[in-house]
């Protein structure tokens, strides 16, 4: 059993190309011994965005603060706010919006892509 | 991508032998097409607890309410609050445990069982 405490876990500025003041902290991943699921934890500030991106692998989510928008596989964006929770499916495209004033939070688990490839 | 209300999940009493005041609703699983991840949220009332068991798969957890009690692999105790995120390896016994006076909640992210055996 680990614990941690999530305020101790620093949050880097994500550097993937398209993502503009994004940060991301692990809560729970392969440092803590999992193998099979990552558990991060994003804070996207006012203005910023991920890419419209995809990839081989899901993303489980849960909004923990504030509201943004998703956007889908067809190019249809949605609202989202806490006490929502949202699946990608392996494939489609996605992304994330904050067009607020404050920040937007969320949760985003993954598989460990180490494993999944 | 499929969007749930998370308030509109209904969450039953776990029926787990040993378990005791304890209710679990799925975010996200099987039902919107996550194969691999199932996101639970666990509501453990004031006296009740988990039962202490052990199975072959981890256990992804961070506190949303409250705070409480995990018992570890070794029958030890630890307090968890909100703030902090728990990793329970495979095959760990654990028990989680609430003697406080406000409701106890937490995710517990697992995979998903049908798929891991």
């Amino acid at each position: 059993m680990k614990i941690n405490i999530n305020s101790e876990i620093f949050a880097p500025e994500v550097q993937m190309e398209g993502a503009y003041k994004v940060r991301m902290k692990i809560l729970i991943g392969p440092e803590d011994g999992s193998g099979n699921i990552i558990m991060r934890h994003f804070f996207i500030a006012p203005g910023g965005n991920t890419p419209y991106h995809q990839h081989n692998y899901e993303h489980v989510i849960k909004v923990e603060r504030g509201s943004g928008i998703a956007v889908d596989e067809n190019g249809q964006e949605h609202e989202l706010s806490v006490g929502q929770s949202l699946f990608v499916r392996p494939g489609d495209l996605h992304q994330f919006r904050n067009p607020n004033n404050d920040d937007f939070e969320f949760l985003c688990i993954i598989p460990n892509p180490g494993k999944k490839g």
